[in-house]
């Protein structure tokens, strides 16, 4: 038995500058990408702005040069995850408040409104290229996912579901928000939900997305919106709100009934809606007088949402404070994929080892090993025998986290 | 000390059939009353038809006549709350389901979808009118509460609440979903918040509106669409969350701040994500690391929005099943104000006084007494005394709910 955890980050976010996309993109599309760049960078200045943070921002990056490089350098990204023991890392797409964010809101940090099928596709198509490109520099240690905008079309989503399992992608990235298509209870999902059971692509819904205008008033798009106070208070309260809904759907709607080997995970959210939203469905499950009027709306599921949940679920615990550590038994210690969030602002990073160290110290020894790697190694297949000799080399002393508090 | 408990139902709903709202109807909108009334008649019958209920309601209904027509006659309503030892309780206008809703979506279940500022305020007067008659026939059991579209005109919406408190009114209901309005941490509200804290009218939200489409893929409007497999299970999940996003806004907004003995109650949407709210308020307000991307957010409070909750909000538990007694500790046992839900199908009645029980069966006496109607008698300033005779025959035996099991 090993004296050092292997620790596998189930967040982490890579991207090119936006620029730089430009030779991903299909040919036919690139004077598109080249009228869209500069709107892409000024709304991205906007909307920093807007949250006035501007300059904790800038102080925040002073100095990280090379470590924010990470996001599209895979020697400079390798010297981080060493230095944070961590062997091996999911990669989604980079955030809008980024500058690095693939091209046609290929991030569906946006959701759908004012983008058009052709270009976002051609986006998300750039951006798994590069990402296909950045997983073969270190295969064992990137899960890399592809971004897949199967709002607009079923067929092409299997397709490039397809393109992405034969060139390294270990997983895919669904738009959280449907915006005005159908929610994912819908049964046109089915040969979507098909092809990853049968690849056995994971699929990912990340948190980010949200009806942006309830909380900011039309900013940032109009530059004159007043965001009154309390818009980010009401935003990072319930930012976990727009992750979960599609879970909520496709447990309901039966995916998982009738695609048994469905796996998903719900990244960035906080694991701490997990209880009580167990609880809930469970409540809204059993057959009780008070949801009678509503008719029999459970016989075409053989099992409580909640036990698909346990079967199909996993979270991707980003930031996680110690308090989701002391909730464990709750949400369940199998659930539970601790991530960092590299290289957001609001991840681990660049305090990832005392952080960590923070949020697990003193816990039972095999229940950190789950939380910080095991989990996701088992998620995602990851081949820990050839990892063995760099966790050896970089991983973190189970030691250090015992420090007898 | 007296051996029966003073009850008080936090949720009772009450309302004309559609027709008869005719004469309470300003007489330049009639004419639009009648063109409207056999829209609104067939949207409710095919809702209906869409839930697959229509044969179980039917069952519920046989034999209760007489018990149903308690809507709107307020004989037949006081014999129902006798026989349930409910003393008093608050009413709300009626729900989508019933054949008895206000005109012109006045009772805010639809959103404000196709909808005009000028009708939807036409049908609140009519029912506001209408519940300021049907509380004067008993206004010591009486809690009346008047609909308010706050979202479409700020003046207006204060004009109707002062019109209510002088009519005998108790309270005021808003909209839960703003759709293109501005969220409820706007300032524009601040007159209304001003207006509500110093007429003593306490604003309640109640559940039921939602995104349908995202549930129903375009029933009941369009009468072609399918209703995919788990719409009714993600909505009842959910159901929730679309009562509580209004509350959030003006927590984090600064309302309670600016107006700080403004009083808020949250109606039938369960009281069980009351623990894990709080905690998740106290952990957003709370200065991490994690957060710091947004810069400082929380200034304009001087207390967190968890501490303004507990002063200021109060929940209606509606249709509350045994669980939520067990919680009580963590939700708050100052904070759980029963009810019946009467005369809707989902609720207790005609079971009311076994489902009491069975809900709050063998808890200490003076815990029960708060929750089934000391909290509410407080928050909307009941007249204990003048209702002492009436308790002393109707209320529920203390003993009754001590089984000793």
């Amino acid at each position: 038995m090993s004296d050092k955890y292997l620790v596998v980050s189930s967040d982490g976010h890579a991207g090119l500058r936006a620029a730089d996309y430009r030779p991903y993109v299909d040919p036919e599309y690139r004077a598109a990408f080249d009228a869209a760049l500069p709107i892409q960078v000024e709304m991205t200045e906007r909307m920093s702005k807007m949250f006035l943070v501007d300059d904790i921002n800038k102080d925040w990056r002073k100095g990280q040069d090379e470590g924010l490089s990470g996001a599209w350098d895979p020697s400079a990204r390798d010297k981080v995850l060493d230095a944070d023991g961590v062997a091996a890392e999911v990669l989604f797409p980079d955030g809008i408040t980024e500058m690095n964010s693939p091209p046609f809101g290929a991030g569906f940090s946006m959701g759908t409104d004012g983008l058009t099928a052709e270009l976002q596709w051609a986006g998300c198509r750039a951006h798994n290229r590069w990402m296909s490109e950045f997983v073969s520099t270190a295969p064992e240690r990137r899960i890399g996912l592809a971004c897949i905008p199967v709002l607009w079309d079923i067929p092409t989503a299997v397709e490039n579901i397809t393109w992405a399992k034969e060139n390294g992608l270990s997983g895919i990235i669904l738009p959280p928000m449907w915006g005005n298509f159908e929610a994912y209870h819908h049964p046109k999902y089915d040969p979507v939900w098909a092809a990853c059971q049968d690849l056995d692509m994971p699929i990912h819904f990340h948190s980010g997305p949200s009806p942006a205008k309830d909380y900011f008033c039309g900013a940032p798009m109009d530059p004159d919106a007043v965001v009154p106070d309390g818009a980010v208070g009401a935003y990072v309260t319930e930012v976990h709100l727009w992750l979960v809904r599609p879970l909520t759907f496709m447990l309901w709607g039966g995916a998982f009934e009738r695609f048994p080997k469905l796996k998903v995970a719900m990244t960035e959210g906080t694991s701490i809606w997990v209880p009580e939203y167990l609880a809930l469905l469970e409540q809204r499950y059993s057959v009780t007088h008070y949801a009678q009027k509503m008719g029999d709306f459970r016989s075409h599921l053989s099992m409580s949402p909640a036990d698909y949940f346990r079967r199909n679920v996993m979270v991707g615990a980003s930031c996680m404070p110690r308090r989701e550590a002391e909730m464990r038994y709750e949400i369940g210690v199998d659930k539970i994929m601790w991530g960092t969030d590299y290289p957001h602002p609001e991840g681990s990073w660049p305090y990832t080892v005392d952080q960590r160290v923070e949020t697990f110290r003193d816990l039972p020894d095999d229940e950190i090993a789950q939380m910080v790697g095991g989990n996701a190694a088992d998620f995602y297949g990851v081949d820990t025998e050839k990892l063995a000799p760099l966790v050896a080399r970089i991983g973190p002393d189970k030691s250090s986290f015992q420090l007898g508090s």
